[in-house]
């Protein structure tokens, strides 16, 4: 098969669903949405089925139980699959809105009216669950989507796809709405990536080495969902029952999750009064503690934090602590060895909340609350697809309003350019 | 010299330079921008005998009298630099903004603000005002600049850069403010191009062989500024004079940009009323025409428009000219050969302007107004960078707001992920 051509072919096709879809009333596209959803539970047996050849596979393969365990679909998934996407069925449309409109000089009026972006390529991993999940944001937001799993998933994708384009025929609505590539081959992702003026936006969603291979090849826009060095900073001002209470949320109540803290920064003027307690109950909750010497000094008997450990993103009950000055070696520390996803404060001092909010330069900036509220759902955005580490067009959390664009509209009665 | 190593120290300078910037009032970058206005008129001289050199060589080169005419500075064009400058001090800052605010269920409030995106690389041909231009608009919107211009203006620019950098050096600004890469190999570029998480966003401004260098090597978000090929379409239910004067004006006003018309698109039902009059005045200007063959049944004696012509953005005084069936075959016809980039519909019918506002996808739609009109100044967004072809980010006049992007910011008092 020449691959080139395949995946050309596929991209023809979306962008003509992609056409389609940019026409239809939001009403159409909630109904597409919510047949989907009670076609993945009506079939949910064989969805189960082709996942058990995914998973047998991946067993064969030695796949470590993590991998399986976010590869494995079973009936209360594929429940969790429909009611997101019934939920993407009550979010406002956003195309068509018109975000803003002004009176020129000249008598004419300019506004900017939100637009489908047009055809989004979604690269990803094992999770089957993102075929679902992003068909939906991207199908709402009036675009079509060309989806590309990874192999260890190509049964369980494949089938789940089947039951959405099922839904797409019978609604008689373009079959480039949501294409896949069913080919295993890696050669497929990289012509994906060259596919300017066809392909709108690629989101890779995956590991690090995924994400730098896309980033490396594309020639079209990509919005990154990059790694999270978190950190919450309990300044000598905090509150220290709120500050102790926000480092364990944290760290502890997910610990594999991006928007969860790696490093927990104390100003030293409260780091005796803080530290006992704060990390005998990270002791007792799990959490292997990494110190830099000042810590050490008020809390021994923990392994010696290194330079390196501040760049890492743990994704484990893993903590590095440090005693800083003041804020300012905090927020030193932060542009370091952060990755500008998600910072927080403690502090009960004006000045320093609004600086710390100012200066630090991630996604999210929290004064009084966990990292772990950096999330589409708990910023009341609605489902995200991710949440951006880059800077353009879409930082932080994404939903449905950061899969669309805005075009300038204008009203006029005859102006002309003098 | 090791060119990588002399790029990449270039860019983490400008680095430094952007958390300076990042830090600085409206008020002292109002002042900045107002000396370098005053630095440029005073060293007027020095800037002309430099550029001196430069047409010079351009003269020995035998580039184009068009080309030398970009290339020149002169007294007026000077002034109008400064002049620039001025104007974007007067332009509200959007650094630290708070574009929405809103309050959850939970009680934390979250808010999105505007902060500077980093460090920004132009890089462009000829036109020595676009580093004044560049710089200024960057720099107001607190971002540090990487310029990297033509080598047929490499004295011109260098001598205005060092106008430039002398005030940042005054005013103890960081120097990585404004960064100048002033070594002529291409590899510079290339290695540019490659500095990830250190440049955050590259704007090419030329030509179709460098945008296409630029967006082939990437590995950072760029925003093109790619080519326009505009279209009008006389419905039939158009005002035929308003018609007259907009098609007029597209294409004629100023025929050398990028929202000038290309191709006029004219109903059948009032092609016979109103081409005649149309191209006879068109004709009176200098304007070239080529006409479908409907055209040539109207309006004789003009050559034959090819399949080709439709795709080309002439920058001159030609047009293409095509009588359709409907608007349904105006609007395929500017989705199959248009630039998406300023398209305009001549009507009195209330639905098919909606129509056409809502279905061309293109960066500016008009309705009963001049697609000339597409433009920064002319939509109120006082400067502009460029006209933004992409569409992720920022589509069409790219003023100050977009250049900066928004973080999420959360004012919370304890706030716990449950």
């Amino acid at each position: 098969m020449d691959i080139k051509e395949y995946v050309m072919r596929k991209a023809r096709e979306a962008k003509e669903g992609a056409k389609a879809l940019a026409k239809l009333s939001s009403k159409e596209k909630n109904n597409i949405l919510q047949r989907m959803a009670e076609a993945l539970k009506k079939k949910r047996k064989t969805l189960i089925e082709e996942n058990q050849k995914d998973i047998q596979c991946a067993e064969q393969k030695g796949l470590s139980k993590a991998l399986i365990d976010r590869l494995t679909l079973n009936e209360k998934r594929i429940e969790e699959m429909a009611k997101g996407l019934m939920e993407v069925t009550a979010l406002p449309d956003p195309v068509g809105e018109i975000t803003k409109m002004w009176k020129r000089p000249n008598g004419m009026t300019v506004g900017k009216m939100r637009v489908p972006i047009g055809v989004i390529g979604i690269i990803y991993e094992s999770r089957p669950n993102v075929t679902v999940d992003a068909t939906g944001l991207c199908l709402k937001a009036g675009n079509a989507v060309i989806l590309r799993g990874g192999s260890e998933a190509i049964n369980s994708n494949k089938a789940i796809v089947d039951v959405l384009r099922n839904i797409v025929k019978e609604e008689a609505l373009h079959e480039g709405a949501i294409t896949f590539i069913d080919i295993p081959e890696r050669e497929a992702v990289m012509e994906m990536l060259k596919l300017e003026g066809i392909v709108d936006l690629i989101i890779p969603r995956g590991g690090e080495g995924l994400i730098r291979t896309v980033t490396e090849n594309a020639r079209i826009p990509v919005l990154k969902h990059y790694k999270g060095v978190c950190h919450v900073f309990v300044d000598r001002d905090a509150d220290l029952i709120m500050a102790e209470e926000i480092c364990f949320n944290a760290k502890v109540q997910r610990p594999g999750t991006c928007n969860a803290m790696e490093t927990m920064l104390v100003d030293e003027s409260v780091a005796e009064g803080f530290l006992p307690t704060m990390l005998k109950k990270f002791e007792k909750a799990g959490v292997t503690l990494k110190g830099c010497p000042k810590t050490l000094f008020i809390y021994p008997n923990i392994v010696e934090v290194t330079e390196e450990d501040y760049y890492k993103e743990y994704l484990d009950l893993i903590l590095n602590v440090r005693v800083v000055k003041d804020m300012d070696e905090a927020m030193a520390h932060i542009a370091q060895y952060g990755s500008s996803h998600s910072d927080a404060i403690v502090t009960k001092d004006y000045d320093k909340a609004l600086r710390f909010l100012k200066e630090v330069d991630s996604s999210a900036v929290f004064v009084n609350a966990s990292t772990r509220l950096n999330d589409g759902y708990q910023f009341g955005l609605g489902a995200e697809i991710g949440i951006s580490t880059d800077k353009i067009h879409s930082r932080g959390p994404m939903g449905l309003e950061e899969l669309t664009c805005t075009k300038f509209i204008v009203l006029g009665n005859g102006q002309l350019r003098e």
